[in-house]
């Protein structure tokens, strides 16, 4: 850290430095930041350069946080605050006092944010109190609910960046899904941080990396890993993310939360992202909620849904939200429990999570309910050597030289993602179009597996183990599948931790040398304390499915 | 033609001639279509080489069709044909073999087919005339429907091509339509032209030029052009083209028959095109019925959706078909109707058409109906620049080289489409994602412009004007302009014809010069007798809507 007073916030590895202006630059931005805290807000400096391991505690017992801001942050999902609101037993000015103070004391813990906006927000829920003092009703159903944004989501006002300097750029225009939000009531307070490029899981932007709050040498996962962390620590309850290859999900399952993609196109995508993305030439950015209950992504997705934003991007897929509420008729549910992909085994904590939800799944009394059987995706390994390279038809040059030419450091897990593509460089319009004939043959025979092997759903890991040590989320193939086939997934948290003495099974075999290099970080990392996340996915436009198929597993496995 | 026999269909107007070796093999290629026809289904050679203009009511009068082939093939659409067939009152062979004989007969008027599949649809009507008899029941709501397919789309046992030697391949395998259409009971009886390259409206194939059956003068449209002639022939009831800029819709005004292209992805679009079309990196070629009436077109799309597709073709989406039957609940369908489109006025007789059709909405007595009001597309001029230099993100450099290397003449049409393109050349992949973004932005601000005013469905022209003469369909900025926001657009045939003496309105002012090259284009040819037809288009994804609108249009327009 360049930075001239100490960090603002626990960094426990350095990152990987870049050139002196590079770095002068950083400052500036950074001692801004530093700048807008007031000193109450701020922890010692003694627990930052020396932090426990688990920090996801610290926002109670720090005393920055009164009694009833602890109760405000910890005891109401989005759904409930809103009405708690809306009856008037708190202001928007206190839920958003609220959530300003533990967003930056999380913020110190975890590194987790890359604006704080507390002027805006202040004003904002001041001027929501007044409507309320003078209409008798709150101005829509997110009154005063306050909402965190990933960093490259663009709010008015405010700055947005790809997880890099050479990215930033100021927006003047709230994106669709802001703008929405917005008119709904919601207050922006924050805005969260990413990794450099926003191409991988580990969340190592220019304002730093993101720690895991219940053990701070793992990683919080990316691309949405600030916004994971931010409410593991209940500094937010409801974040809106993107999700690319499991930018969404993998920080949801390494931090607890719940995380969901939807299906391309059925949520307003519009300017989520600044400039074009090559990465989408083949695989789509989709987006969704990050919360703690699946009422609030039940509520997120209705509330969109009814927002018609179909009327104005007329990409959107003017599909009616029934959600939790989608029922089946009168046949059972049928379940296909993934084990592994047939590609890497699962660390050892996640195939107990995998046993946990296939014996309560399992159980005869919910027979008459589910029809449980195991699942295989179809062509795992396939689908991970194809999507590393429909990611870059460019061969990665074009975020590459932007690096470069300002001067910043890449990040180790931004100097891997390529590495599949940069030989072929950049690719001719008729490369690309064969590329994307490639894809779409991959799903097509994707679908036919999933028939074939005839089930509603399908639950399995989220990532290949809990959350990682830092740098080193090298395959995410759990969750990138299910954006090669623009599937919609949902990650579940279960009440299990990572235990200690978790071992391989004696007699685990190898599924590949991917599935070898697993377990090599599985034994080089205590990952004690981590959440333990599943993933549940259903087809292509099958959202609505999907929830009403949560609507059954969330009374099965017990969940919030 | 290089046939060594005398040509099997009326050629007015002759084409480009290939390389010697290229017209050696189409002399092969055509011979071998010319000795599948029967003697006694040929017409006499005189009629062939002294055609009178009007051609379409030949297949009643030539005497190779029974009293009974004449009363199959006129009286029915697509539904009664299934009733009638169902009620045993004809068997599949005799409505098979009724519509083999007039779509020969068509053939030979319009140059209409690039298949005849005779021996094949008797074998397999034979065959469902045996299942009906064993199990007293058809096997399909389409058991004995003869149906046409438009050659590039593959059929198993029979070739495909993209409208030149280059492309023609053997297919092993139905696409996903064809095959679910073949569950449904459907016989396929013949392939239908198109043109050079599928990318204009003049269908002037390697099998020759299809003519217009009302005068033959002018152009049957394209690239879904012998379906279009063979149907207004009624040498087909039901057809299926597709339509990438107006492909199904030009072709239907035209020939005077209904045609509907569908929001991309809503039907089957697998393997539709057997090579990656570098058009649709920004375009997609999307698909519909072509046929004689509403219901048919309703009854096609239920079918469609009724098979599930999406489960096997994910990139579906599952909207659950309610067609003429979606409700508005209780409010007045707002219908704008579009004069011109601000950048091509309408030749006079369409805009007769027009007004025709306003004065029947505008009737006082639907005010509780039906709201009307004026409608200006946005942009249409930008509008139909982009999409020339969309369609050819390889500079045209892919086709063209193709139809050379094979010696191939390279048709008038095709040689104006890509000159927009081809300066640019073959595209990066970084380009085509900033042709992607340009065309997503004028998808909003087309959606947003389209809020503005406030419609549900538009109604205005399929095209600049009637059919126009051979080689002169150079602007359906009319119907391409809903390829660029894959929005819904249906073509229905008025009871309208161009009369004599349609002139140009004195106060006529030029809108830009492509408007006065329409009214030149007007003025150098007598289009007397060509059907009149209007497009009804309504917003993407709200292809349900737009049959709910044409089922009030219907009655109020007095459709069939």
């Amino acid at each position: 850290m360049a930075s001239a007073e100490p960090p603002l916030c626990i960094q426990i590895k350095p990152m990987r430095e870049g050139t002196l202006e590079f770095e002068a630059k950083r400052a500036v931005l950074l001692q801004s930041f530093h700048d807008k805290v007031p000193p109450e807000y701020r922890l010692p400096q003694d627990l930052l350069t020396n932090p426990p391991n688990d920090v996801s505690d610290i926002p109670r017992s720090c005393g920055i946080l009164s009694d009833w801001e602890i109760e405000i942050t910890e005891n109401y999902d989005a759904v409930g605050l809103a009405e708690t609101i809306a009856s008037r037993k708190y202001t928007a000015l206190a839920v958003t006092t609220a959530f300003l103070k533990r967003s930056i004391v999380a913020h110190q813990l975890t590194c987790c944010l890359t604006q704080w906006l507390a002027d805006e927000a202040i004003a904002h829920a001041t001027q929501l109190d007044s409507y309320m003092a003078e209409h008798g009703k709150p101005i829509g159903p997110l009154h005063g609910v306050p909402i965190s944004i990933k960093d490259h989501i663009p709010i008015a006002g405010t700055f947005s960046s790809q997880g890099s300097l050479a990215s930033l750029v100021k927006d003047n225009k709230d994106c669709q899904m802001v703008s929405i939000l917005r008119s709904l009531g919601a207050v922006f307070y924050c805005k969260t941080n990413q990794p450099q490029t926003l191409m991988h899981l580990e969340s190592d932007s220019h304002w730093g990396r993101v720690l895991n709050p219940f053990n701070i040498k793992l990683s919080a996962g990316g691309s949405t890993g600030g916004e994971a962390a931010l409410i593991a620590m209940r500094g937010s309850v409801l974040g809106v993310g993107t999700d690319i290859g499991g930018s969404i999900r993998g920080p949801a399952a390494f931090c607890g939360i719940y995380g969901f993609k939807a299906t391309s196109y059925t949520l307003p995508m519009e300017r989520l992202l600044a400039a074009p993305f090559a990465a989408e030439l083949n695989v789509l950015c989709s987006t969704g909620p990050m919360c703690t209950s699946i009422r609030d992504m039940d509520m997120f997705m209705r509330l969109m849904a009814d927002a018609k934003p179909y009327l104005l991007d007329p990409r959107l897929v003017p599909i009616p939200w029934t959600g939790l509420q989608t029922s089946l008729g009168r046949r059972r549910l049928k379940v296909g429990i993934i084990k592994n992909d047939g590609f890497i085994e699962p660390q050892p904590p996640v195939k107990r999570a995998i046993k946990w939800a296939s014996d309560l799944l399992s159980n005869p009394k919910h027979a008459d309910l589910l029809e449980v059987k195991s699942f295989t995706p179809f062509a795992a390994a396939t689908a991970w050597s194809k999507i590393q390279r429909f990611y870059w038809p460019d061969g990665g040059s074009l975020v590459k030289s932007a690096l470069l030419s300002s001067g910043e450091p890449i990040q180790p897990l931004s100097d891997r993602i390529w590495q599949e593509a940069e030989p072929a460089g950049m690719l001719t319009a008729e490369s690309v179009n064969n590329f994307r004939r490639e894809r779409d043959e991959f799903r097509l025979e994707f679908a036919r597996a999933w028939e074939e092997q005839d089930v509603d759903v399908v639950i399995g890991p989220a990532f290949v183990g809990p959350a990682c040590a830092h740098d080193t989320a090298f395959y995410w193939t759990y969750t990138s599948l299910y954006n090669l086939v623009d599937y919609p997934g949902v990650v579940v948290p279960t009440p299990l931790r990572v235990e200690s003495g978790e071992q391989y099974d004696p007699g685990y075999t190898p599924l590949s040398e991917a599935c070898r290099a697993v377990r090599r970080l599985w034994e080089s990392e205590n990952f004690e304390g981590a959440p333990l996340a599943l993933q549940v996915v259903a087809r292509k436009y099958h959202d609505n499915q999907l929830f009403g198929a949560l609507g059954v597993l969330k009374d099965v496995l017990g969940l919030p």
